[in-house]
Order: C-alpha cells, then sequence, then structure tokens
C-alpha cells in the first residue's frame, strides 16, 4: 500500500523519502525516492508531511516516537486501517504537529513493493479521519493529495469509520475465514473440485495476511464484537426457521437479504 | 441451466423437444428446439432421455408424475442443485426407467431463457450421481453428454454430493446472507461507499434467487444444518480469541485459514 501510494506520488513530489526495515524493499525503490533510509528518525528529520504506512498498532509505536525523532513537529498522516486508536494518539500528539487519518478502501492480497501499483487507488473511496489535532489546512493537503492519486476523499469520525469497516471488512474477512475452516474441517479434497464461483468469491478473503488481519482486530475489537454480536443473532434466526422448515419465514429473511444486495449494488452503482 | 443446456446439446441432438411453463420463454427457444410445449405429458411422451431442469423440489413432483404420463418408461436425468431426495425418489421409479442424478456445478445470477449460454459448463465440473436405478448404459450416456458440452464429469454418492456442496454452496450462501443483512441493519448508506472488493465478493451470492435457495435449504435440510453447528462452533471459538485478546490463539485460528486457503487454491488450480 504504501509503495503504491509512493508511486502515485512521486509525479506531485519535490522530495520523496521512503522508509523501510526490509533491504530488499529499499533496493527496489532506490529509483523512485530522492532519499531511502531504514531509520525512521533519519527519514522524518526534514520532512513536511510524514505518510504512515504500516500496520495499525505499528502506526501507534511510530506516532509515540515522532516527537523524540522529530522535535520541531510537521504534518502527519496515515493510512492504517482502524482509526479510533490512531486518532486518539494522533490528537495527544504535542501542539508542533498537524495530523489527519486517512484509509484508501483497497487494497491487494499479495504485498510488497514488487506488487506496488501507481493505479492502485484510482477510482477508490479515500477515508478522512479529523481529529482535534486537524487543522484545516491539513485537511486541504490530504484532500488534494488524494485527488492527485484518483482517489474520492470521503471525511468520517473515527468512530464512524471503525463502526462501518467492522460490518464491510473486518467481519466478511472473519466470515470468509470460517467458511474457508468449517469446509476444510471435512477433510476432503473433492470439496474443492465440486465448489465453484460462490465459494471462491465467498473464501477469497480468508488467504489474507494473519498478522495485518490480528493488527486489525485488536485495534478495532468492540466494533468487531459488535458486529459479531449482530450476525450472531442474525445466524440463530436463520438456523431456527431451517430446523423448523419455516418456509414463510425463510422466505421472508431471505428475500430481505436479496433486496438488500440489490440497494446496496445501486448505491455502489450510482456513487 | 435448462436453457444453456439445450443450447450446449444442439448440435448432438437428433431430436430436442423443450416443455416450459412460460409462454416468453416458449417463444425464445422456438428455433432452437424441434417441438416446444407448455404440457410435461406431452414433452415426454417420446422421449429417449428426460432432462429435468426445475428447481429440487419442483424435480421431485415430476419424478413422481412420470409413470403416470409416460407408464412405458425412458432414460431419465436431472440437474438439481441437492442429490439425495431426488435420487431416493428416482430408485423408486417403476422398473421401465432408468435415471441418474446430476448437478453441474456452475451457475448464473441471472436466470431465464435471455441468460441461457452455450458455453456455461465449458471447464465446470459436473457431478453424477449413480443409485439402485442407474444402468451402466445411462452411466456412459451421461458422462458422454457432459464430455459434449465441454463439462468435467466426477462421480459421487447422492448423500456425498449433499454434504460437500452444504460446505462450499449452501453454508456460503448464508453467510453471505447474513453478512448483507448485518451490514445492512446499521442503516448507514456511508457503508456502501466505503466498502471495496472483499464486501462485493463475499456479498454477492446473498444476491441469489430466494425460492431456488429455499428449496435448496429446505431439500438438503439435514447436511445443512450440520455444517451451521460447525460453523458456529468456530464462531464461537473465535469471537472468544478476540474478546480475549488472545493474539497467539487467534495467530494459529487465522493462520490454519490462510493455509487451508492456499491448500484450496493449489487443488483448484491442479485439477
Amino acid at each position: 500500500m504504501g509503495g503504491s501510494l509512493a508511486m502515485a506520488l512521486r509525479p506531485f513530489t519535490l522530495h520523496l523519502t521512503i522508509v523501510d526495515r526490509d533491504p530488499e524493499t529499499r533496493a527496489a525503490c532506490a529509483e523512485l525516492a530522492d532519499f531511502v533510509t531504514d531509520s525512521f528518525a533519519a527519514g522524518v528529520r526534514d520532512a513536511s508531511l510524514v505518510i504512515l504506512a504500516v500496520p495499525a498498532r505499528a502506526i501507534v509505536q511510530l506516532l509515540q516516537e515522532l516527537p523524540i525523532v522529530r522535535p520541531d513537529g510537521c504534518a502527519v498522516m496515515d493510512i492504517g486501517s482502524t482509526k479510533t486508536e490512531i486518532c486518539r494518539v494522533m490528537a495527544d500528539l504535542p501542539p508542533q504537529f498537524e495530523s489527519i487519518g486517512g484509509h484508501p478502501m483497497c487494497g491487494k492480497e499479495i504485498s510488497g513493493f514488487g506488487a506496488a501499483d501507481a493505479d492502485l487507488y484510482r477510482g477508490q473511496t479515500f477515508v478522512l479521519c479529523d481529529h482535534a489535532g486537524t487543522t484545516a489546512v491539513l485537511r486541504e493537503t490530504a484532500v488534494q493529495l488524494i485527488t492527485h492519486i484518483g482517489a474520492n476523499p470521503i471525511h468520517l469520525p473515527p468512530q464512524t469509520h471503525d463502526r462501518l469497516v467492522a460490518a464491510i471488512s473486518h467481519l466478511p474477512y472473519l466470515a470468509s475465514a470460517l467458511l474457508m475452516r468449517t469446509a476444510a474441517a471435512m477433510e476432503d479434497n473433492r470439496a474443492w473440485t465440486v465448489s465453484a464461483s460462490g465459494f471462491r468469491d465467498t473464501s477469497r478473503i480468508s488467504g489474507s495476511d494473519p498478522q495485518m488481519m490480528i493488527d486489525i482486530l485488536l485495534t478495532n475489537k468492540t466494533a468487531v464484537l459488535d458486529q459479531l454480536a449482530q450476525f450472531q443473532k442474525m445466524l440463530t434466526a436463520v438456523s431456527t426457521h431451517l430446523q423448523n422448515e419455516d418456509e414463510p419465514a425463510l422466505r421472508v429473511w431471505l428475500t430481505q437479504a436479496q433486496s438488500e444486495h440489490q440497494h446496496y449494488k445501486e448505491i455502489k452503482t450510482g456513487s
């Protein structure tokens, strides 16, 4: 995600520094950036805008490190997957920092600089989360940056972002993993031969990086547990309808899901 | 599904009759078939092979009607989504009938003759279910038919078929509908703006036809409830890990899902 952002922003950036711990990544982006380093302190020393593109809990750590390595302050943005905890830490930065939370709603199953793509963000939604430490100037800079990379900005409070993504991203990930694990528990490879596009699509995101997902789930625990509780309530209802062979109740329930899917598709196509 | 099969089989069929209740469908397939009728009795009168392509419970009804309208018997196959109940009724047909269960593992979200596609079955898995009333000759005919339309036959006992599809098709449908209904319960259209490919793919089959799915769920109730129970057990486990912020347990659980997804993809690509 960070590599793609660096590529997409390169034409609009006078000086680009990339900080990465991995020697291979640093070698791969040597031509793209003006300065490449493994040192966070060295990387942020002269930056006017620092963009943190690491897992959510690592973002929190770097935010806490920032006032030490960059005591005179700078502008900070992140592209982490959860926003409440990150924006809380951002709001606690000393006054010489201005900061804004960000979350581009796109991703790749494969990561690393080799998979970077300057067009990754084109046409995608990019959430911006203001907080007490967000200035109007930084907000405008962030919107310009998002426009440069071809994405569509949307402003949401951090808690709203986290509640929405719990339902449309984190819970779907858990359901996808649950489907994968349930099917695999049969220990019958004929299941994969018989499987078709329905299983392919519903199981796809179960292949996501576990460490990235643990970071997301643990930094969005409350919202995810809320959505899990709602999912559980509905699971119990539909299971009961099936157990009772209650065809009218099943019809209402499944028709509602179909209508909601139709509505979602209409909004998505229209937006 | 029936329209696509008729199109795909046309080049290999001396005489093709299509039976359909819908006047528009009958008009649409007038050029494709040699004889088009709304009467099941008239349609099967001279057929050497009858292929039933209606929802699972309607297949059961037609199988029970068949000895009345075609007392001298014929060969019968179906392409219904569940097999145990259908094959049980097939096995009870009088001895002048020979029959075999079939289930092509493909589908379209849109149905009707207008969506028919002669290439729908190409490269897809096509399950065949033998039972007490299946002759070696009919089994061979069914394999030839499947080869003609470009699909790959696999032989499974009806109960095995139903157990496998409960896990890789019917449970994923319910999980997809549950995700759709859980997200819609927030009543916040911003969720759809923020949603990306993960939600698009995991929610896709929630748009399936409810009546078709009710037919499938009610004719495969036992196997679906078994898979729901397994899903529920795993849902409780992963929810507890998250509630307890048990990072090592979460890591094992999610890494297992990722490995299983990798294994599934390898088998699927290799097959």
